[in-house]
């Protein structure tokens, strides 16, 4: 049974703190978190204890940590975890720093802790169909990828002002997607953006709408499309075109009703956003780590895969603001 | 919190089991099954004790009783948990024999216990969403009901022997949900049959393959097909028409990934059978079953539903014997 | 170049005669029809001469007829057309009548002209891909057949006073579908029917919603749902059942445009009614007579299959009146 | 009844001539094309007759021409029916030299004749009713342009070598598409391409995939993807986005059969290529074109819209080769 401390009681710290619990080799311990309030509800509700991170790092009865505190902590209390040798569950970003990454990633690195990093969008049933099918060979070598990922709508602005802005906070998601289904890295990244959905979101210099074009060193091409509006809902759908046809993974829908009246044929809206839509990939992908961990498996995604999507997520803001392809280098510093 | 007796530790045992561990308002007390060893098991993964019935039913913090056991045992426990004055949740059928089933019903409304019959579909997201939507007016009055309701392959024969006929223990569900659906009790029956899957099954005095009608008194029209083979898997559609338009609930897939090849454009087979398909549903009746009891409220499908959804399989099979349309009571005997 | 003479200058007639021009094989010659200004209109597109019967029946260029014209003239057309030894090309039904209908069907064996029922649905390009799939042992062999056909709305009193009922009138298309599809003659019919759409159709002695049940001697089952009324237009769907899998053809519509918005994700309707879905299919049923006739081969749909139709039309108005399933003889009067 | 003189009897004017005889508006008078024996046997099909160009020009009774001759004498023919005064239907490009494009442009405005281009997609049923449906507003003001647009197969190397590369012939088509459906010119055009269908078509300078990002003035964006490879045909979509929803428009397919088997649940295949999937386009612009002319209306499609398309395509081909976004003047020269 493995015992976990877990930083951060907000959203996506109960999401976790309770796929956890439904495990049957894991144990939550400890909570830590700046509500003191915060921290006692999730700790009661799992029978764990509120701790400081002093404390949870320096219990050995921890064996791994989950860390869903703001971004800004993440690369800090990473390199804590990694010298008190946990093994480190990391919500993404690492860090909107490549800087900062490189020093988390070095430390991890030198303390030989596993590491790794919360793309649950590779863990989403369909998409990760996707990936299977595609290396079971369904579709031949695999020539391009088409991700359209569009939000319900716009966070607040004080959000906006603190994200690293679209490329960083949002699209990181699709540039791991674009690698992981591409089979190899790309090397050049041309982007376009725009504000659309709120004059606002250009004060804070930011985007609210942008579009991107891959390529990998073989030439193989991915588009991403993102947009911070979608009356409809949570857009998420993936394209693979490979040698031998095309795969497509759609939107998730809560029901499969259709209703034929006067006007159309109509079915449901996709599952309103990520907790719903991705409530499943949650759901394996710390299952996922806590397998890995405890087979000394390597992990299934590890932190130079968040650091090469921060790679292509810097170059398409400077694709944006030069006019020009920007190449990229396909190997991930200190790559696996 | 509710504390509760569970007579079955087998298969849909599990399920229920699971749930109610799940659950904020609930406890596994007891486990009683035949089998020592299954009972055990059970009782061990969710911190409940192995009981006899009498215990089981003396002990006065036992609120309610879950009877997931077979079939032959349904009616017995129910009037016993229903004399110790606990709270019922019985798996349907109630009973395979109408006589039996009503001294089950008359020794309920004599302890004035609440009793819940396990019609899960009733339960399901889309099929749910189908009763919602025809209450809240999109189609109109309802005319008629279509039901297709396939299994994946047929039962072993040694269970066929003692299942009561097709009718009583597979079409017993669509019955229910042509009832709930069309708004108004069928008054004919017409029934077809045949033996299409494998003849042993004919030798057992069974069909294997069946399609029914039934109207109502109004003039609305029903009709169920049923097979025990659907090489793809767990077929489980309905279609609804009214006055203003069609509601349909289609399968539901474990993703929405589809490939186009130089054969064809495909995508997932339905899930495979009803602990795939209905998982949700098994969730959601049992937590509607709590809440009716937590808050004192009428059950949501009652042990009438479960009586006339069985008088309606008696008059197919009558239907299919005698080659005419069967007429029956729409009132149910002591409905609500 | 074949000539033909067309009888029945209307809405069916019209569609014929284009058909016809388009063909590389044949020419109109003829228009006869009721209304000397409809034919005057008909023959003027086409090239075509107004005719009386004698002389069009009289002339040896003519080599077939088409008869569309009302249906109470349909087996006296026939039949003369018969002895004047022309090809036949007949709109179902051949008559409400079965004496009739084998006074037709007598006539044409004795002439040995060639006659074809327009049965034009077993053309439709989705429909005849059934059955082209099921005789390719896509799914194996056949068990269940479920047709769905639903017309948007009632035609006028006056037409339904003559139409024979909806049986004869409308139900007859399904069954030929049903005894096409089926691969094997039904032998008996359980029919219910009501009257939801309009009251002023009972007050005709009619109904507007009915349901079918048919059996072939092996055991095959079918299922045919019918309204008068369906608010999202024209619904004409049809499921066949193998030991190996499911078909399903579905409605056809007129774009593949669809909008997701804050309220539903939502396609087109059906095509409106027949003459939009069916358009395809009145094409390739005159050019398969057209081919049939030049290649003196056998008729792809014959008088056989008209009768069959009628003997199961008859069939359900009995079942419906006694409240009985009713047997119906396997083979056809001088069947083929 | 309009008179027309053709040039070009290859797979494109065997249709037109086609669509032209079914029109009650339209007459062919003469074909004219480089082989005598092509000439003649479309002539002799729609009973025209065959001709030079000198003579066909200068027979006053010819109102309009179709160029449908291979693309390097578009241009040229252009001009010599401009000023002999004919209206002129002219095939995409008008040129792959946007000089003589220019001159072409010149020549007609001098002329004052009408001049259609043929960009057949602004005619498919699909297609247009998304145009139809933003303009009335479905989805508010258009953000986002998705644009897939995928061949079956490589053409013949020596088709490619003349074809003025990926971009000017197949990208063409899509470049339209996107300007008519953003509503507003694209100033900013950046591409990536690659050979990865067939390494025959790189030593030809060409390439076989490739991926566009554009944005107008305001800000919209779009993407556009192609491939000369496709394995399960002519892959066709488009989608929009917009304030309030998003429009998607699909394949189209023969049939709409389903097969659910132990394998999928698999439909057609969309239809092979642009004669399929386009003949319905084709009918309805050479209609559109033909009422123009006849109600002295505007051309739906004029020659500005050739030329700003290959505007774009130019700006592809110098993004592709200097990697950088390229912008491009929004007014075409001489614009309406």
């Amino acid at each position: 049974m493995l015992q976990f401390a877990q930083f951060g009681a907000g959203r996506i710290g109960a999401i976790h703190a309770a796929n956890l619990s439904a495990s049957d080799h894991a144990r939550l311990r400890y909570v830590i978190d700046v509500s003191a309030e915060a921290a006692e509800t999730l700790a009661a509700r799992h029978g764990a204890s509120v701790a400081d991170r002093a404390t949870a790092l320096a219990d050995p009865a921890v064996d791994a940590v989950i860390i869903a505190s703001s971004t800004d902590t993440h690369a800090d209390l990473a390199i804590a975890a990694a010298r008190a040798g946990k093994a480190i569950f990391c919500e993404k970003p690492i860090d909107l720093s490549l800087r900062r990454v490189d020093a988390c990633l070095a430390a991890v690195r030198k303390a030989r802790v596993p590491m790794f990093v919360g793309f649950n969008r590779r863990f989403d049933p369909s998409f990760r169909t996707l990936h299977e099918r595609i290396a079971r060979g369904d579709i031949g070598k695999v020539e391009q990828v088409i991700i359209s990922s569009r939000d319900p709508g716009l966070p607040p602005l004080a959000y906006l002002e603190v994200s690293g802005g679209q490329f960083r906070d949002m699209t990181i998601h699709d540039f791991d997607m674009a690698r992981w289904l591409l089979g190899e890295e790309p090397v050049e990244v041309a982007a376009m953006g725009s504000c659309l959905v709120d004059p606002a979101v250009a004060k804070v210099g930011d985007t609210d709408s942008v579009m991107v074009l891959l390529k990998t060193a073989s030439g193989r091409l991915a588009h991403i499309n993102n947009s911070r509006r979608a009356a409809y809902g949570y857009d998420q759908r993936i394209e693979v075109h490979g040698v031998k046809g095309r795969l497509i993974a759609g939107n998730h829908t809560p029901t499969t009703v259709e209703l034929a009246d006067g006007r159309a044929v109509s079915g449901d809206k996709p599952l309103y956003f990520f907790l719903e839509r991705y409530a499943e990939a949650y759901r394996r992908e710390l299952a996922a780590f806590i397998e890995a961990v405890r087979r000394k498996r390597p992990m299934p995604v590890g932190p130079e895969d968040g650091r090469q999507a921060l790679v292509l997520a810097e170059a398409a803001v400077r694709s944006l603001r030069e006019g020009k392809t920007v190449r990229v280098a396909a190997t991930a510093k200190g790559a696996r």
